[in-house]
């Protein structure tokens, strides 16, 4: 009897600047047991794949781990797959960063496990085809991907089967389509019934192989797992079955497979990633007609029929979806420019030669790398975006590769200069300063706001807010508890898509969501009667035009002959509106920048363009944030004043300040901002709430810090506000 | 009142390598009096886009009407596009050569037009997100895609106006989308259709501007227009009317428009085209299910909610579907890679500097590009990779180009070398033979055949040739004639997708499909009572299994020491199959190229490896193409006999040659195969029935010349052929 190969293959990441407790937490009970058992199963063959930031925490705590898959990866049972090594979205990246990072991953596991890696993991499965040419120039010789994938390109079921080349420029790579109904049965449903659907398979198709692979998470880490894979013996029994179907089924890694049989077809797959991801990567609103969409071709009979031709968004429109992701992808882009540029790095990345030697890249591109993890770059189930340590994680090691790069250049501490570039590739050249402190990122074209801070001492980007967004399942907050849980008499686990779950009561109270971006240096006119929790949800009347549109750059230069300071002067004709009556105000702002220390000085100038008389009521708003919403060191401050059970995630108003600040012990920095003329100041969290693996979850996102003033303008009269803004440490 | 802008672009093309009497007919018929017309109406304000093959074509034959043009780009009434100058699909081709192509045609609009071009048109709108680079890098700001991309990333017909900023790897362009409605009812509506079109879109909308951009084609060359447009004044029709409506419309052109308006928003886009193409890049089964999945979405009246989610193949996928065409792209890509390691190409493409400056490629390279041109690597509604002469071209140019290369490493007439490389891209090796006359390809995974066979004196690819495949369309061959043809009561031109029409009776007889591709060197067991017909018709028993299978390399090296030829012995133990009982059969080919001339010789040993006496058929099997079935100038010949009468689409059967060729008197060379021992022959042509734009079209597509041999051999028994192949001159 032809035996049946069985690849099976597992994927285990944790995200770079996740919380220890939670690497741990998932150690412990995830990856830990799963070895020990693997262990004792040697006729088990299985792929198995660690991202680099796991792999380095393991590496770390727990010598043995490796050790132990060493000894298994020498007696042929595992085989290990390389990737991008902190787990980045090839498809994002840089092809020197990708063939980097690959090139790197495989020099690690040479060195810590004696193996040749010959094919990689695809960090979330999201392709693009240009992927052919970079896996193969990094060396590579196949990947595994959904069968979705397959189907968009026109294959039916019965070709899931085997690999399939693809190509690039003509740069072949093999991929390997992962059967869905394994995906969902390994390890949801009994062991035999997966065997059960592998001998139909075989009835229905005939065929020589076939693969499952997913995230090594499902085993232990996901809600409900851990008791049902390992208390309740899944995983054994799981192994157990297999073993004693033996005589039909063969397992092989895919490396070996890719030796012994040739390919299926030629195939070239569409962008794209597993479904769920296309969908989430879909605007809100259009996200909710695709669900409809298939829900109503489920009810008609059409799904299956239609499958090929069905399909949601990129995973580039989170790009669109989160400004936030853009933003944060086009700073990593950014820097990773600046290091390219760099006249001694080692290694380039220029060709394939050598390919598979041992790499071990410069320190700085390895902060450049971390910075690539693409957790943060974007949110689905999991929190991603909305995790403010992630993305905290993401700046502070591109911040921290900048600082590097800057170093080689030689420049020392007080220095500050001045680009005019489109950072964020919007078509439009937005100002950047940076500094030996500071950096300091201005839209012209975004109300002259800015949308990065650095305090490049800490490595800390204290504009990385985000703004509160409506999110599809935001309309299922409305349900009674628990009404979309309906697995919960079955015995195994519910799969983690059909789990929502409250963490909190009231959360329906926080759905305000923004209608611009939470930046600093904003300029609002506020209506009459508005209150701070008016303008906390957003529902006030604003006057001006200032906001969201274009300021003019009325100058920029370097000043004080010796370069030591940097001034830029922005101005916008803009429109107050009121009773129907438009009428038209100016307002300037000059912003200064020493290069000593991480200042921003400036001066608003706000004139009145009209033939009346103005009452104005206007505002500046600071968004910052020190990450943590509820935590003793970390606080508002006014001088003389340390209002320590102030935290982060407390509102209120003040008057008549002349300065006010928020401190974080922590770090050891803090960050003030300066009147000249005294200020009401009010304040208040911005939280988002968005969905986790195990329910919702409430974020603090940033402080608004809103300076605001009642002023009475004549016919062309004006006024003139100084504001400094100050980070130091402390 | 406010007005809205209506921008106007046309593209003009036609491919490298098409008849002079088509230039010509297309000229007279569309594009002159177009321009004549256009010429009349200074306000209306357009956007011209000519591929290069046709600017080449008008500037040698009529050079007043670019002056024409010139004086209408000077008085700001038109503006030029760029693009890739041969019309390649940029998404195929390596980085280089599309910023090469693109910067080609700026140059020469500038020299040309004395106008410096901002945006390109996209060849076939196939975009992939990687163009944004490549345009970006190319110096250009825009370009024009149908809205059918916009709606797949999730966009509404509300957002489809203005153009949208997209961006790769932080190089942003903007892309204007095409209204769907526009691109139907231009020119096939009455104008005033178009005008209440837009002025309802105005008011449900409230937009600022709306795009139409189309091929040019359309107005006088597709059937049916040219006396719609011109003869009944539809063109006139058109431009009175927008006149009339300069009151509240506003022409601008895409860079005008571009200049004065923000843009609409941040877009990724999937890798798409025109929905008709997306249809076409499918597997044939699943095209027919595509189309009845959308017929069925149509009557359930789900298709236009459901537009956003359902599309067809990748322009990739006709790689996959026609082989051949992956034979053309790689031999491509083979071509531009040699090109690009010269050492002292002029001028290499490698950054951005520059990058508008006027730029006229090495003569070498604008061989490479031509033969990039896209049209015969796909096929669709017109004839594409069916119409011989246009593959023909692409492989000229390309085998031009590479004596171009060749000549630069100061290469003489004779010699002859051997590459081991994965040319196809399939993940195995080929044999790739290159001489002072000849290329010989040679395929070992695909039954050890020749898949190209170029004789390089007269830039000819004789192993040009198609197999022939179910095509969607060929169902409608089953119904009666003109039944698909509705529209004929209404007085305008019936769209082009609307006509089905039959161009020869008795088409249903030539639906044959291969089971194999038609290539030379390939080797038959034949049952007994095959006939020539049915071996025509694909319809006889294969006994072996040598056709598709692998064949070993058992020796390929370079002999007579001063590299004066080289050998190939190929080796293959396979079975042949008769009464249930398969028995071991033996076939090793040994080839020698010497390094003067264009000759194969070839030493064919059959060798019986069962333990019984067999009585085999054998053949071998060339298919070679002279391009033309039924022209004066190419018939067979027998060495003495010139069979003048016996053209290339006759069929035949001779016994007891030793010699048997095809002549080629128009391109002075012929190609002969003589054999030690006296052969019969069968030849017959290989035709195929392809869709273009008047109906259906039998092509011929190559000669099958089989030789064979009725052999009895023993147990152990071995018996030797020898076939020489020579091409010369005559």
């Amino acid at each position: 009897m032809k035996k049946r190969v069985f690849m099976f293959g597992i994927h285990n990441h944790q995200p770079v600047g996740n919380f220890d407790h939670i690497f741990k937490e998932t150690f412990n009970n995830g990856y830990l047991p799963f070895i020990n058992i693997l262990e004792r199963y040697p006729e088990i063959r299985i792929s198995l794949h660690y991202s680099g930031p796991l792999m380095e925490w393991i590496e770390k705590e727990d010598v043995g781990y490796f050790d132990k898959i060493r000894r298994m990866v020498e007696r042929g049972q595992v085989e290990i797959l390389s990737g991008g090594f902190y787990e980045p979205l090839l498809s994002i990246l840089p092809e020197e960063d990708s063939i980097g990072q690959i090139r790197m991953m495989t020099g690690f596991i040479r060195e810590r496990f004696n193996y040749d890696p010959k094919g990689i993991w695809l960090a979330e499965r999201v392709w693009t085809p240009d992927l052919s040419r970079i896996i193969n120039l990094s060396g590579m010789k196949y990947t595994v991907l959904d069968d979705t994938h397959f189907f968009y390109a026109g294959l039916n079921h019965k070709d899931m089967f085997g690999y399939y080349i693809t190509e690039k420029e003509g740069y072949p790579i093999a991929i390997f389509p992962i059967d869905k109904f394994l995906r969902y049965s390994i390890p949801f449903k009994h062991p035999q019934e997966t065997i059960e659907y592998i001998k139909k398979s075989v009835a229905d198709y005939n065929f020589d192989g076939i693969t499952y692979a997913d995230d090594g998470e499902k085993f232990g880490i996901w809600p409900g797992t851990y008791k049902w894979v390992y208390e309740e013996g899944w995983l054994e029994d799981f192994f157990r079955t297999i073993k004693e179907n033996l005589y039909w089924i063969e397992m092989l890694t895919f490396s070996e497979y890719l030796e012994k049989y040739p390919p299926s077809g030629r195939i070239y797959l569409p962008m794209a990633s597993y479904e769920e991801m296309m969908e989430w990567a879909l605007p809100a609103h259009v996200g909710v007609r695709y669900e409809e969409a298939l829900k109503e071709l489920e009810n008609k009979g059409m799904r299956e029929r239609l499958k090929p031709f069905i399909r949601g968004g990129l995973w580039d429109n989170f790009l669109s979806k989160y400004p936030e992701s853009n933003q944060m992808h086009k700073k990593m882009l950014y820097v990773s420019k600046k290091a390219r540029n760099l006249p001694n790095l080692f290694p380039r990345v220029t060709n394939n030669e050598d390919r598979t030697e041992y790499y071990k890249p410069d320190p700085l591109l390895v902060e450049l790398y971390k910075g690539q993890c693409n957790c943060a770059y974007w949110h689905g189930l999991f929190g991603g975006i909305y995790l403010n340590h992630l993305r905290h994680a993401v700046y502070k090691h591109l911040i921290k590769a900048e600082n590097l790069i800057d170093k080689r250049y030689c420049k020392d501490k007080d220095w500050i200069m001045m680009e005019k570039i489109d950072i964020d590739a919007d078509n439009h050249n937005e100002i950047l300063i940076s500094g030996g402190e500071i950096n300091a990122y201005i839209d012209p074209d975004y109300g002259g706001s800015f949308f990065e801070i650095d305090y490049r001492p800490k490595c800390f980007n204290l504009s990385n807010t985000l703004t509160r967004r409506e999110e599809p399942y935001h309309r299922k907050i409305k349900l009674p508890n628990g009404d979309t849980h309906t697995n919960e008499t079955i015995s195994q686990p519910p799969s983690i898509h059909d789990i929502i779950k409250k963490k909190e009561k009231g959360m329906e109270d926080m759905l305000s969501y923004d209608w611009y971006l939470r930046r600093s240096f904003l300029d609002h006119f506020l209506g009459e009667g508005t209150t701070l929790q008016d303008f906390m949800i957003c529902s006030y009347p604003e006057k001006g035009d200032f906001i969201r549109n274009r300021y003019e750059i009325v100058e920029d230069e370097t000043i004080k002959g010796d370069g030591r300071e940097i001034r830029v002067i922005l101005r916008r004709l803009g429109q107050i509106h009121e009773n129907g009556v438009y009428r038209e105000i100016e307002v300037s702002k000059g912003f200064s920048f020493p290069q000593k220390g991480a200042i921003i000085n400036s001066i608003y100038r706000i004139k009145n363009r009209s033939p009346e008389e103005l009452q104005l009521w206007f505002g500046v708003e600071f968004n910052l944030t020190l990450l943590s919403g509820d935590d003793s060191q970390r606080y508002y401050f006014i001088p003389g004043i340390e209002l320590k059970e102030e935290r982060l995630n407390k509102s209120g108003e003040a008057i008549e300040l002349k300065e006010f600040g928020m401190k974080d012990e922590y770090n050891k920095f803090q960050i003030s901002l300066s009147f000249e003329e005294p200020t009401a100041i009010w304040y208040f969290p911005v939280e988002t709430l968005s969905q986790s693996e195990s329910g919702f979850q409430r974020t603090y996102q940033g402080s608004v810090i809103l300076s605001h003033w009642k002023i009475g303008l004549k016919r062309e009269g004006m006024k003139e506000i100084s504001i400094k803004l100050e980070i130091k440490e402390i």
